[in-house]
C-alpha cells in the first residue's frame, strides 16, 4: 500500500480573514485524524481551501500539518501558474510530504498539451508521487481516458482521483482504468456519498472530506467497504446518509465548515465570497453529526 | 456615453516569466489604443490575463495602463477571494481609472447570495461604475436574469458584458435585459466574432479582444454596425472573418499573444500553463493580419 491508497482524510484550513492559517486550529485538526489512524492525510485540497490562500499561506499550511502528522500527508500544489505549482511542490518534499494532489486549476480553457505540459513541469520540481486530481466541477478541466494514460507515462503520477460516474457503473469505469494505466497505478474516488460502492467495486482509495472530522466513522465504512462486507457497508451508509444529505444539497466545503465549528475545532468561517450555511441548518447538522457520533 | 458604451479595447498584459508586467510593452500597447481613439481600453480582463497574476502584479499593471491612456480605462477587478478584488477596486480609483470590470471567478461553485455579497463589498470599496462581467466559460458561474436584476440594485452596477446567445437571438436576449434593467444599464458583448450582431441588434458596448491589436479596424466595425450600417458592417465582417476563425479554433487570447510577437509588439508568451500556438499556425496568423491591414 501506498500513500495514494486506502482512506485519505481532508481537513479544512482554518485560517483568519487574511487567508492566514490559524495554527493551533489547523494541528488540532490533524493531530485527530493522526491518533485515529487514517491511511493519508490530504492537505489543501478543494476542502483545504487551496484555491484561496497565497503561496506564502499555503507553504505555511503545510508546515504545520506536516510537523503536527505521523501519517503520510499529501499535499494539494494546484495552482493556475505552473511555476507557483512547481515552487509548492518542492517546498512540499523539502517539509517531508509523502505525495502530492495536482489539479489543473484553469480560468482559461486549457488544451490537453497544456495540462500534460504542467504535470510534467511540477514532475520535474520534486520525486514525490503524484495524484491526477480529476474533478471538472472546481477545475472546469475534463481528463479524456487517452490523457489520464499519458500522463501516466510520467513515473511520479502514480494515481488519479475520480469524481463519481454519472452513471454510477463504478466496475466498469475502473476497469476501463486499469485497461489503459500501468499496474500498481492507484485509482481512487471522492464525492463521499458515492465512495463506499467505489471501494466496493474495487477502487483503491477513498479522498473523503468526511473523514477530515469524523475519521473513526470514516474509517469504519471505508474497512467495511474494502473488504466487501456490504451488510456493514449499508449500515455505515445509512448512519452517514444525513450527512452526505447535506453535503449534496450545500456543498461538503461549507458543511464541514459549520459541522466544525459546531464541534468546537475551530473559530473559523469559509473564505467569502463562500458564505457560512444560514443558522437555520444547524439543527439538521446537529442530527447528522449525533447520527455519526450516536 | 458612459465609460461603459461603445468599443471598449482590452489588451494582453506582456508580463516576464514571473508574471511581472513588462512596462514599455505594456505602455506601447496602451498608446495604441489611445491614438486611435477608441471609447475604452479594459485592461486585465481574461485577454489581460488577470487570473494568472499576484494583486501586486495587477497593479502594476493598471498604474502603468493608467499613466499611459488619455481615454477611460476599466480595470479588471475579478478574484477568487472577496477581499482581494475589494483591494483592487480601491487600488484602480485611487489610480484613476474610469470604471471596473468584475468577473466572479470561482473554484467552489458560488451560489447566487455569494456572488451577490461578492459585488456588494466590491461596490463598497469604491465609487467607480462596476459592469458585470459575465462569461461562464472561465468564470464557471452563470447569472440569472433574476440576479443581473438584483445586482443592478447596486447603485454602482451599471453595465453587462455578456456572453454571445447560443441560439444568437440578440434582439430578443437585449429585449429581455432592458426589461429587467434600469433605464440607461449598459449592455455589452463579448466573443469578437459575434459582437457586430450585437451591434445592430442595438447593445450598448463590444467588449473586444481584436480591438487590443486593431483599434482602428474595430473601430470601423463598430462604427458600422452601431450606425446598422449592415452593407459596411457585413464587408468589415469579412475582412475580419480569418481572425474570427482563429479565435474560435484556438482561443482568441492564444491568438493575439502570437499576433502581438508577429507584429512585434511584444515578446512576451502566455503565462504556463498556457501555451504559445505552434509555429505551423504562423502563416495564418499572418494571413490575418494582413486582410485586416490590407
Amino acid at each position: 500500500m501506498t500513500a495514494m491508497h486506502g482512506l485519505s482524510a481532508f481537513p479544512i484550513t482554518p485560517t483568519d480573514d487574511d487567508g492566514n492559517p490559524i495554527a493551533s486550529e489547523l494541528a488540532g485538526l490533524i493531530d485527530r485524524l493522526d491518533r485515529a489512524g487514517v491511511d493519508s492525510i490530504g492537505i489543501l485540497g478543494s476542502t483545504g481551501g487551496y484555491a484561496y490562500l497565497t503561496p506564502d499561506q499555503r507553504m505555511r499550511a503545510a508546515d504545520i500539518a506536516l510537523d503536527a502528522a505521523q501519517v503520510p500527508v499529501i499535499v494539494g500544489v494546484g495552482a493556475l501558474r505552473s511555476d507557483v505549482s512547481a515552487r509548492l511542490a518542492r517546498h512540499a518534499a523539502d517539509a517531508g510530504a509523502a505525495g502530492l494532489l495536482l489539479a489543473p486549476m484553469s480560468y482559461t480553457p486549457l488544451t490537453e498539451d497544456e495540462v500534460f505540459g504542467h504535470f510534467q513541469t511540477v514532475a520535474g520540481a520534486s520525486d514525490l508521487p503524484i495524484c491526477i486530481y480529476n474533478n471538472p466541477s472546481t477545475t472546469h478541466f475534463t481528463f479524456s481516458p487517452a490523457l489520464l494514460a499519458r500522463l501516466a507515462t510520467l513515473p511520479q503520477v502514480t494515481a488519479v482521483k475520480m469524481p463519481l460516474p454519472a452513471d454510477g457503473d463504478f466496475a466498469g469505469q475502473i476497469a476501463g482504468l486499469r485497461a489503459d494505466l500501468p499496474q500498481g497505478f492507484a485509482i481512487g474516488y471522492s464525492g463521499d456519498w458515492g465512495c463506499a460502492d467505489a471501494l466496493l467495486a474495487g477502487a483503491d482509495a477513498w479522498f473523503s472530506v468526511a473523514a477530515g472530522l469524523w475519521p473513526e466513522q470514516s474509517l469504519m465504512l471505508a474497512r467495511a467497504a474494502m473488504a466487501g462486507d456490504r451488510a456493514l457497508t449499508a449500515e455505515w451508509q445509512d448512519r452517514f446518509q444525513p450527512l452526505w444529505d447535506l453535503f449534496m444539497a450545500h456543498g461538503s466545503l461549507r458543511v464541514v465548515f459549520a459541522a466544525a465549528r459546531i464541534m468546537g475545532l475551530t473559530t473559523a468561517l469559509p473564505p467569502r465570497p463562500l458564505l457560512p450555511l444560514s443558522h437555520d441548518l444547524t439543527p439538521h447538522i446537529k442530527a447528522a453529526i449525533t447520527a455519526l457520533e450516536g
